[in-house]
């Protein structure tokens, strides 16, 4: 099922779908050398959002959850992407340690580790889950929302109790992992017990953790890789890229920054409304004011005008102040602002695509009653329905017009990819010294 | 859907089939470091038999047809699979060659011609058809049983027509491609053309056709990786294997070589009804005598009796002695005779399981009203219908009974790649000696 598009059906996306379609065969070519160069982090999810002038990528999460929202049909592809990434990670791994978020009492957050657990299974590794939670202190039995139990041991560093010299090897009792998968975004700093590991695998490495991760980094490795490829298919890079600026030493409480913040937004809408008047668009340009380094929606604000932001009330400055773990927000990304025009019986949605190594394994929407078109649909609270693409991603259909599903989806396949190779080179440009560790 | 099992449930086979299911992790490993050691042919079809007690490979094709008779749904999985071969074989490849059949009026092979260049363009490659047909004497469109066009045009080996310096490349009017597919058998011998290529890939290599290989080379080499497989798995290796026998020497219409076959024949019938008494089998044994380079089930015989073979008609001999393109039959292969007792509606059903690179992408049943369980289903001017399989093979459900789909087809999925293993070992162990070519 695909949302029907709400909008002109005949403006400059359908046109951008269209170039896609036809420069299919360059574009996965483009794609393959690409991936020989700059290696895709071991998994990622990317959201998307459908303007129905502009098809952009708003954030890509190098760890994602959500694997139960993908179509079950899709499953045998995801076990693929992951057989062919551990051949080229860890050909001879036998085991493999989840290392998963805190929140054990979030029963759908469970449920996608389950999902998870079971992909990773059926690619030849015998499968444990590892907590850094405290409260795990021993061998603990926990149930999915879908009734599957999934079994969460603590983590274990001392080599001598896994049966092992010095203590290089991080594992659980009697089980000692060749790779580790880790599916925490590490917000709150790098766990003493993730460092330093002796011959063991680390997926993603831990620079790509929130701790030390910034979305402005992130962007700017997109801004590179969307102009390469709009160079080659011969289109505005604007169509698939959002614009964005930086403001670093800003204390919400304080007060301070406000006016880096208030000149950074009014100089990024000017630019917007620019653009807008180019392409003919009537919509009222916004920004989305995001922590540089926050996840879960949290630390977002949606602007329209300069003033706003120095404006800001206690409630938002509360709001913007920290994000999840209590992380202190002092740097943030100002983000151009890209409507949703999808919409699934009259609910905003927007599109969320998954991969494993270099594939797309499928996607879900986000769908969402409540919020408009230019609000955040991943904000904390938000309870939306997933709803998991009923298509590839990975086979358009030339004979089809560019908005068939097939086709629709094979464009946000190459959009979501275009996000993941920004993600290969930013964790490239901002890999540690070797060696060393990110603190 | 999954044809019924008229045999009883409890048997044998459903006994290998849980034992599949339980260890499903380890063999997924065990490929996994197989697959390091051996690289698979580019793409592989295996024809499997299922007799209830009994699952195993009768017939392995390393240029398979038929691509159109997979499920669409599991089209995503053919261009990934593809994608992660044309990476790992030829990763900078910007134009393949595809090297037809010479059948042009057949138009389900076209279609399958047609099903196979669209999976290779979604991977980023500009696909091109030279036919080594003699009739094409210039680019000819012709249409396909859906009523797709396909151009095939021919081949050229003229390095200055191609605008390059010698004769070494292999190609079409301006088109220099990187890599060649062929989908041709070669029966008939290696065509001139496709010999002392310069730095183009041949896939898969010449050795790998008919005018080469021998049906008894790959057997030889399936003994050796089913007995490891069974190791692994600690069963008996013939729930999995065909014993087999081989003659040379035979020459059908003069009658020579009777004897060697009629001993051999029943050496095996005696071994098979060894078997029989051991699982309780009550069945009739019989054995398959096949031309040891023989294609399109041509020159094939079934067996109760060695006096069969020393009795043999004129008709018979006719029959036995030339296969495709008129090669001579002189060295046979006999093989035990594997019952099919899967039906579709009570109709005879066998199972091809399709593999590019060393992933099961899909399969179909060949089901045929007319013929009994131990005859050949893939005879001359049988008809076949085929039934695409409607789940993937890669994703077992450890929940589900060992019978429900999911896991009958994962069970499928492991001995075709089983037959793929041996492909890959047979192609090592019968490759020439480094820089000559196969005569």
């Amino acid at each position: 099922m695909v949302p029907h598009l709400t909008t002109a059906l005949n403006g400059p996306l359908l046109e951008l779908e269209q170039r896609v379609l036809d420069a299919s065969t360059a574009i996965e070519r483009w794609f393959r050398l690409r991936w020989q160069a700059h290696q895709p982090p071991f998994y990622c999810s990317v959201d998307l959002r459908n303007s129905g002038f502009k098809l952009a990528p708003v954030d890509t999460n190098l760890f994602p959850g959500g694997f139960n929202n993908l179509s079950a049909a899709f499953m045998p592809l995801a076990v693929q992407a992951a057989t062919a990434a551990i051949e080229k990670i860890c050909p001879a791994a036998k085991n493999l340690l989840l290392v998963p978020e805190n929140h054990t009492r979030n029963r759908w957050y469970l449920e996608n580790l389950a999902t998870l657990a079971a992909i990773l299974r059926q690619t030849g590794l015998e499968v444990r889950i590892g907590s850094l939670n405290p409260e795990i202190t021993a061998a603990t039995e926990l149930e999915t929302a879908s009734g599957r139990k999934l079994r969460l041991e603590p983590l274990q560093r001392a080599g001598a109790r896994l049966g092992l010299e010095g203590d290089g090897r991080l594992g659980l009792g009697g089980f000692d992992p060749c790779a580790i998968l880790v599916n925490n975004d590490l917000s709150s700093g790098i766990p003493a017990i993730l460092q330093g590991l002796d011959g063991q695998v680390l997926l993603p490495p831990l620079h790509a953790g929130w701790a030390v991760r910034r979305k402005s980094a992130h962007f700017a490795a997109y801004d590179e890789v969307a102009a390469q490829f709009a160079q080659m298919l011969q289109i505005d890079p604007w169509l698939l890229n959002p614009c964005h600026a930086r403001c670093g030493e800003i204390d919400f409480q304080a007060r301070a920054g406000e006016e880096c913040l208030a000149s950074n937004v009014s100089m990024l809408l000017q630019k917007i409304r620019l653009k807008y008047l180019e392409y003919g668009i009537k919509d009222t340009p916004y920004v989305a004011v995001k922590a540089d380094a926050g996840t879960y929606g949290m630390g977002v604000m949606m602007v329209r005008d300069a003033a706003e932001v120095r404006d800001l009330n206690r409630r938002q400055r509360n709001k913007m102040a920290v994000v999840k773990e209590g992380l202190a927000v002092t740097d943030v990304i100002i983000q151009e602002g890209v409507h949703t025009v999808e919409r699934i019986e009259d609910k905003a949605a927007e599109p969320v695509v998954y991969m494993i190594d270099h594939y797309v394994i499928g996607g879900f929407y986000r769908v969402h009653g409540a919020r408009a078109a230019d609000q955040n649909l991943n904000a904390p609270g938000m309870h939306f329905v997933p709803l998991a693409f009923e298509e590839s991603c990975s086979v358009p259909d030339p004979h089809a017009s560019c908005d068939a599903p097939p086709n629709r989806f094979y464009a946000y396949g190459v959009v979501g990819r275009l996000a993941l190779a920004a993600a290969a080179l930013e964790l490239q440009q901002t890999a540690p010294p070797p060696g060393l560790e990110p603190a």
